[in-house]
């Protein structure tokens, strides 16, 4: 089952007045992380899976990317990022659900994901898919709403009787699948796994594991926007840079 | 810093009559899940990191290793874990604190260690030492404590007014450092990391990752012990699989 909340109208509005949907990657709190696990971008040809209004294809298409493609399931968000990307960057974007997508083998050099895959309820399918269409050595960096931070469907934070941030709850772990979460006034499906099954199933598809971060905002970020005071507490993403072996 | 709160006689009292001091491996929750991450031991030398009362020594044993070193630095385990074992297995037992061992290089083939490295202050001399100990392609697989588990120095559930656990409170988790619990009477000083750092630091020691595993106890095992009912809704133990490069 694939899924598009991003053109839903009152959904669309909701995300697109997000921070990081007006400021792009530099309001992204975890961007400055990301960026530390992509490998060189130059000369590369780079797919990027839940492209959105297409942060990251610009991105890689600055920093000399051969080629870029950007694949969403969001009209809405290719139109935008159609807009905001100037005539002869040779980016290309897509429309496509990550599980459908048809792409040649080994025709990518990086595949980049940001806060996509929580959305693709088979795993297996999406890595093994990924991992074709990477050339040996090629390189994956993904990033997905963490597991502390899927495992209730609540997704909030336990408020004290005085209305403080008390602790963050954390409950059914073990009990992975779909989550029906609210998010700006919509009903969103993620799909919850454990640590252990995000890693061993990208390790069980032909993937090394690089290395992980679990990243907090920087502080100047947190000095100018006071609602990520609390992002030490408890982890909200999870990281992970991937060689295809 | 090393500590050794296991000689501590109210400390070993309690510790002692926990299910797994009086039951063994069978009692272990999380061995299923460790057992099935270890390599074949016949024919190899093996180390075991914290061997307490000497469980896995003696699985080792049987399963044919050729030689078993356990170390710990709880004399009281020890003579236990000497007690225990029957004359003419081999397996020797050394006092020492994991930060103290002084050990051949290339002298193990498989490095085990369970429920121990989080009593150990700095991670990184210590993934040192074992991927010098160990031969190239060897083996090491440890558990500890969750971070989830290590976050807050409390280390319970949030309680509702109804007396029943509502859920497991995650706080503090990107301040890595000591954890100062209460533990069966006994000040314990844990060292708490992000999930981020215990991964990452053993791949910059020079270890291929292979598995991870949250484990959950066995459904009969749960049906035995009601008090594990809620093992499910946060993991306690983190297990690893790696090999050395």
């Amino acid at each position: 089952m694939t899924q598009n909340v991003y053109d839903d109208p009152a959904f669309f509005a909701g995300y697109s007045a997000m921070p990081r949907s007006e400021g792009g990657l530099a309001e992204a709190g975890e961007w400055q992380a990301l960026r530390a696990m992509l490998p060189a971008l130059a000369g590369k040809r780079v797919l990027d899976l839940g492209c959105g209004f297409g942060w990251h294809c610009r991105h890689a298409h600055e920093q000399g990317a051969s080629s870029v493609l950007g694949v969403d399931v969001s009209l809405r968000m290719l139109e935008r990022a159609h807009a905001m990307t100037a005539a002869g960057t040779g980016i290309v974007y897509r429309q496509a659900a990550i599980e459908e997508l048809d792409l040649p083998d080994a025709s990518f050099d990086v595949v980049l994901s940001s806060l996509a895959l929580h959305y693709v309820s088979d795993l297996d399918p999406a890595f093994a898919a990924m991992h074709r269409w990477l050339v040996a050595g090629g390189r994956l960096v993904f990033s997905v709403e963490h597991p502390v931070f899927t495992a209730r469907a609540e997704q909030g934070w336990h408020i004290a009787p005085d209305g403080s941030r008390q602790h963050w709850p954390l409950d059914h772990y073990q009990d992975e699948g779909p989550r029906h979460v609210r998010w700006m006034g919509s009903d969103v499906v993620k799909y919850h796994r454990t640590l252990a099954t995000w890693l061993n199933t990208l390790m069980a598809a032909g993937f090394r594991l690089d290395s992980l971060a679990e990243p907090q905002p920087p502080a100047e970020m947190v000095a100018r926007r006071p609602a990520l005071v609390d992002e030490s507490r408890r982890p909200i993403f999870l990281m992970v840079a991937a060689t295809r072996c």
